[in-house]
């Protein structure tokens, strides 16, 4: 094959377009000798087989629900599984009706149609640093700036971030966070650091895009409430005064494969967004929103309750291992839900350093924490997963890996 | 609700975002005494409801591949279903290799990832006129300008259509085209007029998109050759130096609301157009793309034939019903295949006036001809899709739209 050179026909946008070495990191876990924290996959014993197979069965059945199954449908999504968002959003502090509920597919195709819907060439998006490396990739396509966003301890004004933005060539477009057991670092925000993110954005007049992946897998303590529901009760109760964008998912507490996400927002936001969805693939597949809608409503919350068991002994597992095995001078978070823990190593410690020999000398996989960062990196932090691997699993890998990292410690301080 | 005004924060491309006149339309598919040919989907009665709950109750019998269906997987799509469709292109002229092939929601969304990979605002698009309205939504995220593509009786240079685009800022990016049947015409494009394009973008350096959506669906005459086959032949039969993208979809032969379609390409294209995947929905449906694979290998012949002897009849039934009813001074093509007949009304006669009195006063709908322009429209015209409708609706309703679009002419001549 000659290589044939198309890049005078590509978009600027497509010099951030980068394979992530996540995807790489991922092939590992299919080699049967390797311990892997690097996916952020849910444990496939969860996945709620039964009740899927009869929803399918049911609805291809009867030839009614068979041809509207199959047939395309409306971009803003299956009514009835709208209807069940809005239950569980009312449930859940976020008072909304179904013309504020957009499905997608996944939360990472809400995070693509709000990065086209907010983003010029050169506007700025407000992140934290670490964040969702997935969320950055999305973002990448509409040519952004990332400024970091930091809530706690910084002295950085409203009026900064906009000059700043401005000395760019554009504007703040957005805040995104993902307030609970963060991806990557398992961190949750406080309900002030909250209120300070809806103040802050309301003085720049912009958005906050609020990701809730993990919100619902919490293993200890009481939910927070979410950032929109705040914002719901900082507006005299009424969404469509909001500027908070909810990104919610299937794709942890039932399934992920389905690709079934949603977005809650006020309804001229959710508006533009159906169009970007029309435009975009249609609509997401009709059978699956179907399927979807029956499944959530018999077997989410009792999967909910198995995922937290499961994922809770795990997190525990892993920080008794990280407690037995670590040596001085490397910390970690301790989350409260999710599936990762954030680790940073000695200062010089290199995560993909660490990776490398993790990998070879030791058969342990994780993913080098500079792959969640828009800009500046910390190389000297990782993170782990705790979903997919086995407390047994977690003891051995997380013991071998802190012994590879007390070696190189070890080396280092003697070099 | 007050009104916020997001208009701030939105991205320069959202003022390309508009609402489908054609949403609107297909609501009155749902309203029983129209006779709609608005549409453009495949009747319900071709599904193969059978086959697909099947091959999902297999799949999710068996632990091993229901954990597999459930989770997710790559970017670039189930390996399988990839095999199917590289044997598939093989059979119809098109070597080429699963590296060369990608799986997207349907073709919408490879036309999204298209627009998105090549246009940088104010880059040029060649299209026809009309074209796909759904091609056209997809671009406008990308803020092209578009330029009309004249194959035949045209005198535009390939240097002209350069220097426009130059003159607007930008540069050619590709050729779009419906090559087969297309919507909204109807009309085939002659292996000469394939030629004629190829040697074009060969002259601007660009890519050619052939958007394949009905191909399969032709009722008579001899198949053409895939303007990538055409390609491939120029190319000493290596698709790794061809520059046409082909966008394939199961909606229109099989099921649409699997939301399955593809694009086959040289690797360079695949692996960016992978990237874009992974940044937007990370992947398309496991459990759809399994079932489909299952489908597509023992449905997938047997359907086509069923769909073309069910729309050979309706055609049939269309062109004898135009003859009986439409005035003088009414044109309309001759399809061999796809879903659409383009009607060339009098001068003067305009098709959302004529879509206006035909709802009101015959209870018949359609779609005006303006929708389908990017730039400068032919107001009389209108697109009549005949997938949908019975023979007896097909009859009746072309029959009273003939009789008001004669009494339209005849009060246009009187006035």
């Amino acid at each position: 094959m000659s290589a044939v050179d198309w890049s005078h026909v590509f978009a600027t946008r497509s010099e951030r377009m980068r394979a992530s070495e996540i995807r790489e990191l991922l092939k590992l876990l299919d080699q049967p000798d390797i311990i892997s924290f690097a996916g952020g996959i849910p444990d496939p014993k969860l996945f709620p087989v039964e009740a899927i197979r009869k929803a399918q069965d049911d609805i291809l059945a009867d030839p009614v629900t068979a041809a509207q199954a199959l047939q395309y449908s409306v971009s803003e999504g299956f009514a009835p599984l709208r209807r069940w968002i809005v239950d569980f959003m009312g449930k859940n502090g976020v008072p909304c009706g179904l013309d504020n509920v957009l499905i997608t597919c996944g939360s990472q195709q809400g995070l693509d149609f709000l990065g086209k819907l907010f983003l010029s060439p050169g506007d700025t998006a407000l992140t934290e640093a670490p964040t969702y490396l997935g969320a950055l990739q999305a973002f990448n396509s509409y040519e952004p700036r990332y400024d970091r966003l930091i809530l706690d301890g910084g002295n950085t004004t409203p009026a900064a971030y906009a000059s700043a933005a401005a000395a760019n060539g554009g504007r703040v477009k957005f805040a995104y966070v993902v307030p609970d057991y963060a991806n990557p670092t398992g961190i949750t925000m406080s309900v002030e650091s909250r209120d300070k993110l809806l103040a802050l954005a309301e003085e720049l007049d912009v958005p906050v895009i609020e990701d809730s992946a993990y919100q619902a897998l919490r293993f200890d303590g009481e939910p927070l409430p979410s950032i929109l529901s705040l914002d719901i009760a900082r507006s005299g109760g009424d969404i469509e005064k909001t500027r908070t964008i909810y990104c919610g998912t299937f794709s942890k507490t039932l399934v992920p494969a389905l690709r079934v996400g949603w977005i809650v927002a006020a309804q001229p936001l959710i508006q533009k967004l159906v169009l970007i969805k029309q435009a975009g693939d249609l609509h997401s597949s009709t059978l699956n929103q179907m399927v979807m809608a029956r499944v959530a409503e018999t077997a989410y919350e009792a999967n909910v309750a198995r995922a937290i068991a499961l994922y809770r002994g795990r997190r525990d597992a892993m920080m008794a291992a990280l407690d037995a095995s670590m040596p001085k001078g490397v910390s970690w978070t301790h989350p409260e839900g999710g599936l990762f823990v954030w680790v940073t190593l000695p200062e010089g410690l290199d995560g993909a350093e660490l990776l490398a020999r993790a990998i070879a000398e030791e058969r342990v996989a994780f993913v080098p924490g500079k792959a969640f960062f828009a800009t500046d990196s910390m190389s000297n932090t990782i993170r782990l997963n705790f979903s997919s691997p086995t407390e047994t699993q977690i003891a051995e890998g997380i013991g071998r890996l802190g012994r590879l990292v007390a070696r190189m410690a070890g080396d280092a301080a003697a070099a």
